[in-house]
């Protein structure tokens, strides 16, 4: 460990000192008590899996960002890998569901919350390591299952004091309706849904010209833009939805969901959002997307995957679920935090340390208050009121020639500087309970 | 993903599901809430290290048990490793306290509780993914902070539900100064003490006999075994150390240690057990061990390692700690625990889903309740209640078309059988916040 470089941690990574991991911690625990008293259950898969299971399943740029791991023993010379780290949650869920099956409950209502790893370029952001929040209804085609999710995700932003936010609800089934409609030839849907993805960041001249360039017409092109991005985009896709039966399909699911969820959630923060396009191709139904005020893209989306389970090596089950963006989640609520990561009482040791403060360190403890014991090598009262300070303790106890003589403590509140002498085996019972006193 | 081979974990690794991945969890929010109430710090970092920061750290032996991690892009061809996966959490400590320096606390505590990995040969018991569980005080020459160490692990096993523990305690000074009234040359000390560190599983006269053989003088070698099996082996013992000035000294930190932690861990859960050797040759003053009824080894151990900090590549600063050996503790507590983990309420859908159903699930997930609603397909009340009572549920909501005229629910009490109508917007009311209800 020479240089100063090879002392931070590996590039892409991150450690986590106390303040900022309390913060983050704090956040997990709100996210995964909403989440359970939903009735999800959370699932934890090794952090590596044979490679087998991961290549081949996120695409070619996705399997060059897998981390492997060398053969041990005396194949690691070959430079051969046999395990990788787990790049999302998705796939170890399709293992579980494939391992267990009949051995879960059905439907398998799960979360997770875990780090991932991938060999990214770092940059602001994006890190090679980060962790995923995801919750998925595995064995269900109700639409109440997606509706859950939803549900679930917005109680979850809103436990975490997120106040600004949306959701933009669609349906794949919808976009294919309305690709009908509008005589787009079906084998140039997927790449059109591509370009139309694009309406949030790029001038419509610009997507509209792109759809022609994919083959689509001219007057097609045309009118696909300015009837998405009309004001009244939603009436005018309502109206064209109604021509096909696909689209017809979509509307109906979108109305259903919006309808179970828009008392809970309320009408101002969700809406069926036509131009709301997820890249990915694996959804087969409702897609939805939360976006957040000040902070470009989504910061948690979702949506039924019917098909996704089976083609990535579990069986053939119906699938919903969504992810919670939390590494972008928590850069939006750092600083939020107002409570103290410090000591609450910070106990003093004038003399040599003795049992009897032992004893009142372990009565507070046993009441709930956060409490550390002078461990330095000084014998001044003055730098150990400084050292309880720095340590941000509301409290200190101070116990000298004076106190010990008399079977007593001196206890000083550090923001007043406020002192109470009390008996040595009153500590506890004058501050009370942490929290309550 | 052919054979079924495959859809296990990875060889060593395992997958935990709801129920036992929520009794995990809890011990480690019970063993967290102990070491925060002691003053001690969480400390995260990354999964894996630069590969030459582990290298070299824990003996060829060691070593060969790391996961390498391949170089990727262009140089994966190579068959090179430049990350590692993390093998234990003392290292991590030392690059932590190196890179961090004067911003850290001062003593810095911190506490880490996190899955480390080996390529060990998979055997009951024994996994290549397995949490750590560590504390340790850095920045402290007190004896109050190895006290301290020893209480917090106390705590935490009290805190656990054990109940059956001892405290094994001695001090690396004793143990040289046991070897310099012995008479043994110093040279054949740390051999020595590695032989004696056998008198838990092996014959005295074959300690006896090894002894010999390292070289050790027969009359020696027979009078130490002796005299530290014997009945009387602590008397025995202080008065041997009382002829060395580093066995006094050595005494002198057990009594103190004895003296500030007897009173919190009760008298006869900890003593001086001069036969006790940790075997490894970091430790340079306390020296620890738990060992419980009915678990052969021990499940927590520890001590002061001045040097150890540095010889990891951190600043040369003086340092004490333990580990809890959780995985074991979790073997010994499992069953323990009696809450179900299933749904608290199960709201059935005899027709199709409807919004104020959801509204009644969001006002019982407000006031705490693990609430599932009916995913499946089925339509019929005797199918929806079979589902309920297979997910553990207390109450199950039902809302049939007599309910739904009269604005009502049913709440049927799964255990009893017994059902009352409310007011649909009266059910959180009725069965008021989970726990206190």
């Amino acid at each position: 460990m020479g240089s100063s470089h090879q002392l931070e941690p590996p590039s892409g990574t991150r450690d986590f000192l106390a303040p900022e991991l309390r913060h983050r911690e704090r956040a997990f625990a709100t996210i995964r008590d909403v989440f359970e008293r939903y009735g999800f259950g959370p699932l934890q898969t090794p952090a590596f899996e044979r490679i087998e299971v991961l290549t081949g399943k996120y695409g070619d740029e996705g399997d060059k960002l897998i981390f492997k791991i060398l053969r041990r023993g005396e194949h690691e010379a070959s430079g051969e890998a046999d395990l990788a780290l787990r790049y999302d949650l998705t796939v170890p869920l399709a293992r579980v569901v494939a391992t267990y099956g009949s051995r879960l409950p059905s439907p398998y209502k799960r979360y997770a919350i875990a780090p991932v790893w991938r060999a990214d370029r770092p940059g602001k952001g994006r890190f090679r390591e980060f962790v995923q929040c995801d919750l998925d209804v595995v064995g269900s085609t109700s639409p109440l299952s997606d509706a859950e999710t939803v549900s679930a995700v917005s109680d979850a932003l809103d436990a975490l004091g997120l106040r600004r936010y949306r959701f933009l609800l669609n349906s794949r089934r919808a976009l294919a309706g309305l690709l009908e409609s509008y005589n787009v030839p079906e084998a140039l849907g997927g790449r059109a849904l591509i370009t139309l993805d694009k309406l949030d960041k790029v001038d419509s001249a610009e997507v509209a010209a792109e759809l022609e360039q994919r083959g689509l017409h001219p007057t097609t092109a045309k009118s696909l833009v300015t009837d998405l991005t009309a004001e009244d985009s939603v009436a005018r896709m309502r109206a064209a939805l109604g021509g096909s039966e696909q689209g017809r399909e979509g509307l109906a699911e979108i109305d259903e969901v919006l309808g179970l969820v828009s008392d809970r959630i309320g009408e101002d923060r969700i809406a069926f959002t036509p131009r709301m396009v997820r890249g990915l191709d694996y959804y087969t139904g409702i897609i939805w997307e939360v976006v957040a005020a000040d902070m470009p893209g989504s910061i948690a989306s979702g949506g039924r995957y019917d098909g996704l389970v089976e083609s990535l090596g579990g069986p053939k089950l119906p699938a919903c679920g969504g992810s919670l963006g939390v590494e972008r989640i928590l850069a939006l609520t750092a600083g939020a935090e107002q409570e103290s990561d410090g000591l609450d009482v910070a106990v003093t040791v004038i003399e040599a340390p003795r049992p009897e403060l032992l004893a009142v360190a372990g009565d507070l403890r046993d009441a709930g208050w956060r409490t550390g014991t002078y461990l330095g090598g000084s014998g001044k009262l003055a730098k150990q009121l400084r050292w309880a300070a720095d340590q941000g303790a509301r409290f200190s106890v101070i116990y000298g020639a004076d106190e010990r003589a008399a079977g007593e403590v001196t206890i000083r509140d550090m923001t007043t500087g406020e002192q109470t002498r009390v008996p040595i085996h009153g500590v506890a019972g004058h501050l009370g309970r942490r929290g309550t006193g």
